[in-house]
């Protein structure tokens, strides 16, 4: 059901400060670095092999990543679960008592399904599932 | 440099009820569960393709993850980069002023090279960097 990370996002005070430390450290190219407006934030990911890490900065203050920032700081925001069936995914887990942030799965970047349960039935982490779009 | 997300590790209260949630909605058993008496943890890692996610649970109220959780809760405690060259990748970060917490790489579990990287220089998240034992 699972079958990878998909990314890792990371709530950050500036993504800028982060290309220039990743290009410099680790000769890593954002592999996207985009605005993603329902969101307010800007986005800028990594490619780590089949995984990314993607950094989010807010663009306005209502961000949820402003407001994550001013109540924990910056640090690790959300993990994505790579699944082949996100239907099927989120009624396991409905059933299994996770408690779902999205009912149903949703589109989002790059035309891919999502969904995000809530961090409380998670252990604390906010988790979102991610099915690649058909090709 | 960085060729994978090897793991993010998660504090939990408990690593039975997260081995049952992942079980029973997921089908997933597994891939370790082990003490690492070091750290005064039990660790139980699920693999997700080319990652683990590893789920960590303080044996005593000494472990630095008993003192994770009684600050900031449940969740995601760090990530750990998979590395060719840890050496390497240790020196780059220095001279782009990561602040290391192990200036030089350790045996960690599995015949690993791992050192870990102090959060306050990596945008709030505790980062490992982990090359795998020769083969």
């Amino acid at each position: 059901m699972l079958n990878k990370i998909d990314h890792v996002g990371i709530a950050v005070k500036s993504v800028d400060q982060v290309i220039a430390f990743y290009r410099d450290t680790f000769g890593l190219e954002p592999e996207f670095d985009e605005i993603v407006e329902e969101q307010r934030v800007r986005a800028v990911g990594f490619r780590l092999g089949e995984s990314k890490i993607e950094f989010l900065e807010a663009t306005d203050e209502t961000s949820p990543i402003a407001r994550y920032i001013s109540k924990k700081g910056e640090g690790m925001h959300h993990i994505a679960y790579g699944v082949d069936n996100i239907d099927a995914v989120l009624s396991a887990m409905k059933n299994n008592g996770a408690r779902l942030i999205d009912e149903e799965a949703r589109i989002g970047a790059e035309g891919k399904l999502i969904a995000f349960v809530h961090p409380k039935s998670m252990n604390g982490m906010l988790v979102e599932l991610s099915q690649d779009a058909p090709e």
